[in-house]
């Protein structure tokens, strides 16, 4: 019996004529579900051990499915399995071969579940690791970020708006926003993850089996927290994988503005740091190019993410209850997605810890650009004026100090006192870099003690996820 | 003074000409932050009480601002406020009348803040407000998808997947699975919330401010959990807002496809449901007309907010930190995000417990297109036959009942025994629709008393939430 | 000297470390861009045949070239070739077994080009060869439908607005309704090709070259219309890539809503059409199943369309010039939006002429629904009444059928005057279904004739394509 | 009677209870579709006159609709014209205020039409004059555009790639890579213009009418190239307007990446151009602030225009055919896409001509970073090297630079030559960076001469254009 022939067996009785050839690899899925092998072997031996629990299996049987399966997975361990497009799907190839190697009883497996629970379960499960290893690089990351951060507690540089200079700020402070930007992230993937976590098998084709089986049995054998609720709603939403997109996006969206950040740093005229020459490559005609390649290529897969999103949002727009085969869509781009997550991750993690700031750059150029006209037009605050007219004051000052080419600190007294006359000498004190940073001194300003103390709460975070 | 020259009193002393007038009109947002008065003012009024307890505000200044400001909410509640597009946006309008009003009292309100943080605030507080109500509203709605449950549990119709009669399922099954969806979004929601009800306020323009404010005070009395732990972060980052627009793309399109199903349903050839006119309109050219406007329009508003949510992603992809311009085009479609989902969840929910099921036409349906084959089969393996084997031979009973035009239960047993000797009598037992449901007997199965039980859970549920 | 090495020499000299294996990996493209192998090489003839022709390569240096060139291929088709994630990308794959074959004559083809002409050049190849491909099947599927709309200009089946029925029309009319969707596709897909033939080549890195190449003599000889206008542009903008995405989006929107409509059909309820079996599958655990599978997936496909396309938007959003790392990522969307409309056409064009429309049922579906309500109350309108009060009356009477489960035909004359005393006996005449559909005779409507006369305009437009 | 009455006097006959009011809120389009009003009328205009020339309406009483649709037009241009919910949308309000005015007549104007061949005529007349106008928009940018690059066709700019230091490149050069991706964005609104241009009327409310109307003569009334081919597609697609929004998602992205270099190059550390103050705003805080609102609020708009462009095609996805309410959700995305581009188009064309370049600044950019690596190894095939030997030798030459923070014509030639001993006392002719732009001499290249005459060719193609 050729493998066609056999997947007509699987649903063949009531149709008059085979597949079209073409038709049959268009509609197969065993190209990319097979990714879910391991996860579907899993489920196949949790659905067994419970039909053996409640009578439907004897024990021997159980026995004889649970050798047939290890030895498939065996066989795609070591790349001996032979896929076929004519049994469709990971689910049919694998059965397949339960009996041609147990014969009668590997057809007994598929008792009281259909492929589309089956399905269901496996791609959950997928998922489920796929985070549980997101989760551990996002810590690996974040781990490299707040330890940079607890180094540069005192790193000046210009805090940016508008990517005009606004006030200096301390570069371990710039990046402790890249830290809370990445938790919030790795919040949403707990909360996308426990969600989730609940087991749809036993819900059948999509109304529940005959059968007498035990649902609590298999999702505690599988690690779930519970049953679902509904077999219909079992079969047929994906709201998990768009969740788990959503979070996704929103990573990669916060990847893309951190390589924006360093693909400006590492320009020839900000210079703020340096990527070492592992993490770059050059030009195949301009000899003197060394390129920002990771955070670039990271920054563009943002794409990919966001459109995997739309896309499995598209998919599900307006789809009746139950089961369709428009979901057969919903793999490659979740799988796409974790993929893109994983190695952009990856990639950041290794390469964070080696970002060599040049602390001298950064500290000219927030001298420069009048970066501490704020705290001028609080001095003057201080000394009575309404901010409004304070900050009136200051702007003339800058005026000046752009038409002469003098920041404010190099101004002289007689020069500051042409603005207001109730500048001192100690305005000074409040025009340097340091006593900027230092005034702003409370939870989460970029006083360096704060930024140390925020890098020690981060730390503590970091030290408390069980990974 | 004019409008125009007060604007540029606010940061105009570095600058040489005035704002050109269209641009004036291209960068203000006044025309939708209005929107916002009432938690900019809420997030004044905290902010004064705290620049008075620590000392920055006497008791007297702190007095004047919270009479001048209670005067600005009642103008603006009885619409006699004049909003300005010269002042840009809600925040320097309501500043700028605070003035007016209380004099030079009203400049000193934005010692210690910036517009940055202050939009930041606004934006959180009017987001969680809009998250309590459209709780509130999917609250509603979900009563009365169970409630209809309730009364269908023993309700007959074709459970379809891929639109075709797959197995019975009870009526009130199928409407829990719309609620199970419901259940997700509303945990989803929920997360969202917790997520985003951190206090920005104090993070200033970007690096926290250098007067001696207390964060923490101003969080509590605003109903925020905590402040935030940073400060570049705080004004930038806007993936609270992206985390809502998923919600609500999740949300609609979960109502997206109950729409559909409606749509269906309510068409000449299913007619399995009637609506009430009063949620349908007709033609001013085909008098027989009655269109099911409710449903198609929710499903054709997920449209809108994917979009919105796109609109999101895109803005915010490679923004280097802090705050830029680009981030003012996060208002409208957060709003318009808002107001989609308030609407059609009370559509929805006005709407569903008014839906009239046609039982006779529901059943007559799940009679025909042998939706008890699944039945049929297990049947057969109940006998000893392999699941696979009895699958064929019920197959082949299709087809020909394909050709004959005769459901399974219309054939006589020696037909249905010409296509397997084990078949008996008492076949007919399981091809009966009330035999089918109620054999699905199982935690998340379609048995009527599975159905009660469910529906009772999740009433439960709804009762145990705090609205 | 190993590969990596090879690859240093590229551009290593600059390079005091070599490339992190994770980051080569991470950042080369050969897994996905040796698709363009063919472009590949033929771009690289075409840019030695120029340099030859301008003197900067021998007429024996050129004739190595090819002869390289040629055997590549060679390997290439019969598999032999090794690709080498090492060499980054099919350019440096390509370039590099050349040398090895040709030594250093192999090095000099690089003259006057850089690899971010040349992959502007493959790309704009691959997807010009893609555009004839689609523009084929494209038209194959047309012609399909065209004649099934031609042998169906008076089978009557109800047309349907809000998918409620509306008024009787003919099949063969609603099916070109789909042709002429198919036919702005067809004439975007030319436009699209149209603006994309420019040639990149000689663009080289981003300034164009210092040899003296003639841009249009590689234009001609690779077929292109012109060179492009600016080196700079031609490197950097990929608009062509996405208004082809944008072209796909809109083909598969079509697409998706003749497959809902099909699925609709084959529902039990409506049992419009009937598809063939081997364009369907089974279920594995329901046997009296047959899924329209093919119109399912292909209608799950729009969403993967639609997701490339905003990956492309997203990926190129606020890029600065010239070429970008992150451009690298336009590949795999663009490649698998061809795979995808391909095969979706594919799998329409063998599917649409195969399609059996069930005659009786739909006739008998127009039949009842009132659908000629319209044709009553323009029948009053022509005995004298305003279009307004025609449709009240015409109103009620389908008011008072609704309760009487009786459609217009089915009221005797009495009932009907009892509506208005001017109806008469000819009203019979315009409450049939042909008199309907034969009534609305003006170009675009569909009287039959009209129908058939459309069709043979499509069809001529058909023939008079360039294929 | 009430405006309720009215409403439900329109499709109210076959109904037994009103709509709610809620839904009627909700489901009309009157607050966002009058925006179509004189569209409406004109369409009503060129209807009355059809049907008045094929007898169907007399001389008078077309004068008189003529009249009345005057009077009302006049009515919404002075603003006395009273809106009404109740009457659902423009059309509704328009008739009932003509019956109003002219009594029975006015409700014979709806003979032969019905609203759904009505909006989509109206939608298309509105977007053809949106086209009209973006045109010429679009043309006046290019014009400053193309004036600003033919002044500065010797202005030396690095040139980048990753937004490293590449190859010198004039400033004019630059600017006319902004200019071919306007040319090719202008294309695409002429094609997609072209293509909407065929009139929909007649088509009625989905197979045409039973009235013997002269389509030909309403086509040619209102402008439209001929009229549509098939009725059921007339009223239910809306592609045209897909186009339209993915032709402005393209023409947004240029601008996207237009306002990301003018951000960057407005940063204090590139300081590149200076914009005039009237294109910026500055800061409530930070007295020293100049922001580039223009380019950066434009840069953001990007997201609401993608964003469109997904709601309509997701709106799109799997609708049947023909009219569904679904459809009313098309207009909000696409008059907003309308404004945005519009707006976003007049202040960069307003914006460019004043960008005033720092050129010292961008020469001595240029000057340093070794921008002229490329021509040195161009200079060393000269003397006989393969290019990639040469590549090697000159990235060396860069290493050394780099750490002794010397360019590559600052080293003197005993340095030089001890990288190869090829290099003679003319290499510093090549290492200028007026010898590297003037060496790039060929169509597209960035010699001052080809860019001159490249911007000759842009005029004239702009000249010819026919506003």
């Amino acid at each position: 019996m050729s493998k066609q022939e056999q997947t007509s067996k699987l649903w063949g009785g009531r149709f008059a004529e085979a597949t079209d050839s073409f038709v049959q690899r268009f509609t197969a899925s065993v190209s990319f579900d097979q990714r879910m092998a391991l996860e579907d072997i899993r489920g196949s031996l949790a659905h067994a051990g419970m039909l053996a629990a409640v009578g439907v299996l004897s024990a021997k049987e159980l026995q004889q499915i649970q050798q047939g399966l290890a030895q498939i997975e065996g066989e795609i361990a070591d790349g001996s399995f032979t896929w076929s497009v004519e049994l469709e799907d990971v689910h049919m190839n694998i059965e397949a071969r339960l009996t041609e190697l147990i014969g009668i009883t590997g057809k007994k497996l598929h008792t009281g579940r259909s492929r589309n629970d089956q399905v269901a379960t496996d791609i959950r499960l997928y998922l489920r690791g796929a985070c549980d290893a997101i989760a551990a690089e996002l810590t690996r990351l974040q781990t490299g970020v707040v330890g940079l951060a607890a180094a540069h507690s005192e790193t000046v540089m210009p805090g940016f708006t508008h990517l005009q200079t606004a006030q200096p700020v301390a570069f371990g402070h710039h990046l402790l926003a890249w830290n809370e930007m990445l938790e919030r992230d790795y919040s949403r993937l707990l909360d996308c993850r426990a969600r989730m976590n609940r087991s749809p098998l036993g819900a059948a084709a999509l109304a529940g089996t005959t059968y007498p089986i035990d649902r609590a049995h298999t999702a505690s054998a599988l690690g779930f927290d519970a049953p679902t609720e509904n077999s219909l709603d079992s079969v047929s939403d994906r709201d998990f994988a768009i969740e788990f997109c959503a979070f996704a996006a929103l990573l990669m969206t916060h990847l893309s503005r951190m390589s924006e950040e360093l693909v400006i740093w590492t320009s020839a005229q900000f210079n703020f740091v340096e990527l070492p020459d592992r993490f770059c490559t050059g030009s195949s005609i301009m000899p003197q190019k060394k390129n920002p390649d990771v955070p670039e290529l990271v920054r563009g897969k943002v794409g990919r993410v966001n459109g995997h999103l739309v896309s499995l949002l598209t998919l599900m727009k307006s789809q009746p209850l139950a089961y369709n085969k428009d979901n057969q869509e919903d793999k490659e781009p979740l799988f796409d997605t974790v993929d893109t997550v994983l190695d952009s991750l990856r990639a950041f993690a290794d390469m964070v810890p080696a970002i060599r700031p040049r602390i001298e750059v950064m500290r000219e150029a927030a001298r420069r650009g009048f970066s501490t006209a704020t705290d001028l037009a609080d001095y003057l605050v201080r000394k009575g004026l309404p901010f409004r007219d304070a900050h009136e004051v200051v702007g003339k000052a800058v005026a000046h100090g752009v038409e002469s080419g003098k920041d404010l600190a190099e101004m002289d007294l007689a020069t500051l006192r042409g603005f207001h006359p109730d500048i001192g000498e100690d305005v000074y004190e409040v025009l340097t870099l340091e006593g900027s940073i230092a005034a702003r001194d409370h939870l989460g300003g970029t006083a360096p003690r704060q930024v140390v103390a925020a890098a020690e709460r981060a730390a503590q975070r970091l030290a408390a996820r069980a990974h």
